[in-house]
């Protein structure tokens, strides 16, 4: 049990630009009935805490209301109920918000273990894409060995994980991204085929690929003008999970492809599920992908770390170009 | 076996208004092998014949060119490997496509026995419309007691059919209509709201309806400036189904509310589905509706019959407010 009562937490001292992320001190929380306290020791910086920070997307309801959606860390403390953690445990967990801080508080079910030859940094970046990418790749999208998988975004936090994950589970990948470094770094993770969009359509690029069957499974977190061409892509019987829409919310759909082509549009986001859910989720990506994990056929891409009271610094980043995630380094006594 | 070598068809005499629907002589056509002769008593009309007609919908290779997508009648003669039917069986079927006619060719997984209580008018309007309701609003639209369900057009020969197994199963049903006549006529389906859509736009009138919970399942013939409002009513984990688009193929969606909600956008066509899968949903309707159709709890509902060398007017008839299905009657030899 730590004996430490205030930490360090970096907060919003208003909606803007990074700047407006401050550290600050405030009461280490105590866990409730089913709660793990972590002491936190990395904090992966996502796409969400950005949209936060502008003021785009409100915590939930009983969240901390400073950022941060996943870290890694020892166990400090364990309320009542809890029984598969203790003190000391190496563990990553996923959050509702508030992993921008020396403590967190996380639910039972959304505790992992870390696989073995991943250090805290590294852990720090895998629950909330391995969870997000497992769940609309795999549950939600059905993907299936042998099946052709289009992940947009190649080289981002989601993206390197669904290549990695729908190449390590048989289907042929293909991504997009905005440069030939990207393109090549996407190919030794796993893509078959890695379209600069900067200089072809996707659309275009990919229409015979595989002879032309067309695209069983798109994952796009880009939206907008994109949501055509997903449609134009897709295969007879294809999935578009959407679980982002960068380049804007709206998009048009050809119903007649739709029906044609028994298309299914679908999409998802993880923050908002219940408790319930994201235990059991978590179970079943322990039970898939942590021996990938271990065996080091799958792993977590770190571009940069910062130290925990920099995160403006790392929000800043999160507009240059980057390959996988950036990730905070937090230092508790 | 029949001995009557030709027969009168109504076919196309070239893509245009009613008129092009024309009558003439054609050979009495042979089953192959899995295939049932029909000696068709009466066919039933449908929306994708009008498109047909108009030069918009070509039949599927191997079909023949003359429209007409369902039929009862009595077995003439099976091919061989038929072992269910027999000379002289009452029967209806799903074709793909000429049952302008007095004889029509079935895959014998296409055919099914007429129930109990239902004439061959009103059986000729139950393939096309139960099918592709079974299959869009239990099967692909998972519908489930309990559950709201909103169906458009719910006078059409899909709306109509929609409602009444919809609220056959237990859920909720609401449905639009352009007049209160059709609106009374849906409630006595088993609506238990009909929205005047020439009096109210239907997403403000369902928002509140059973306690603003959204809609679970919406089955849509419509798309166009329908598709936005579909998801704007949808539930939490809702559906839609696409089946036509008679105001545009092209919509907008909102990937935000399609992420936040959880919602699938899908859509099928039973025209192109091969025969494996035509078997086995006519096997689960069968099971599932036959008992229901012969203890009158459901049954098909036909407007207006017309003799099959009148199709032209039938088709006329396609345009002018109507309740239920049209009706082509034969009278073969």
């Amino acid at each position: 049990m730590t004996t430490q009562t205030d930490m360090t937490i970096v907060a919003l001292g208003g909606h803007g630009g990074p700047e407006v992320l401050k550290p600050r001190r405030a009461p280490v929380p105590q866990p409730g009935a089913g709660e793990v306290l972590i002491a936190v020791r990395a904090a992966g910086v996502n796409r969400p805490d950005v949209l936060q920070r502008m003021g785009a997307y409100p915590p939930p309801p009983g969240a901390p209301d400073w950022p941060g959606l996943e870290v890694a860390g020892t166990v400090a403390a364990v309320g009542p109920g809890v029984s598969r953690w203790r003190e000391g445990d190496r563990v990553m967990a996923l959050l509702s918000g508030g992993g921008y801080a020396e403590f967190a508080l996380a639910d039972e079910g959304a505790v992992l273990p870390i696989p073995g030859g991943i250090g805290f940094v590294e852990a720090a970046a895998i629950p909330e894409t391995f969870l997000t990418v497992w769940h609309n790749v795999f549950q939600r999208g059905a993907l299936k060995a042998g099946e052709t998988f289009l992940v947009h975004g190649g080289t981002s936090g989601i993206g390197t994980v669904a290549i990695q994950l729908a190449h390590a589970f048989g289907a042929h990948v293909a991504t997009t991204v905005g440069s030939d470094d990207k393109a090549e770094a996407a190919r030794r993770l796993g893509a078959d085929r890695a379209v600069n969009y900067r200089q072809e359509d996707f659309a275009t690029a990919l229409k015979d690929w595989q002879d032309g069957r067309g695209i069983d499974l798109t994952l796009d977190m880009i939206g907008g003008d994109y949501l055509p061409r997903n449609i134009e892509v897709a295969a007879v019987d294809g999935r578009i999970v959407q679980i982002a829409h960068l380049n804007g919310r709206k998009g048009e759909v050809d119903l007649f492809a739709i029906m044609r082509k028994r298309l299914t549009l679908t999409g998802s986001t993880l923050r908002a599920r219940d408790k319930a859910f994201k235990a059991a989720l978590a179970a079943e990506l322990e039970a898939k992908v942590w021996p990938l994990l271990s065996e080091g056929r799958v792993k977590p891409l770190v571009d940069t770390t910062y130290p925990l009271e920099k995160a403006s610094e790392a929000h800043a980043h999160m507009d240059v170009d980057h390959i996988g995630k950036i990730v905070l380094v937090a230092s508790p006594e």
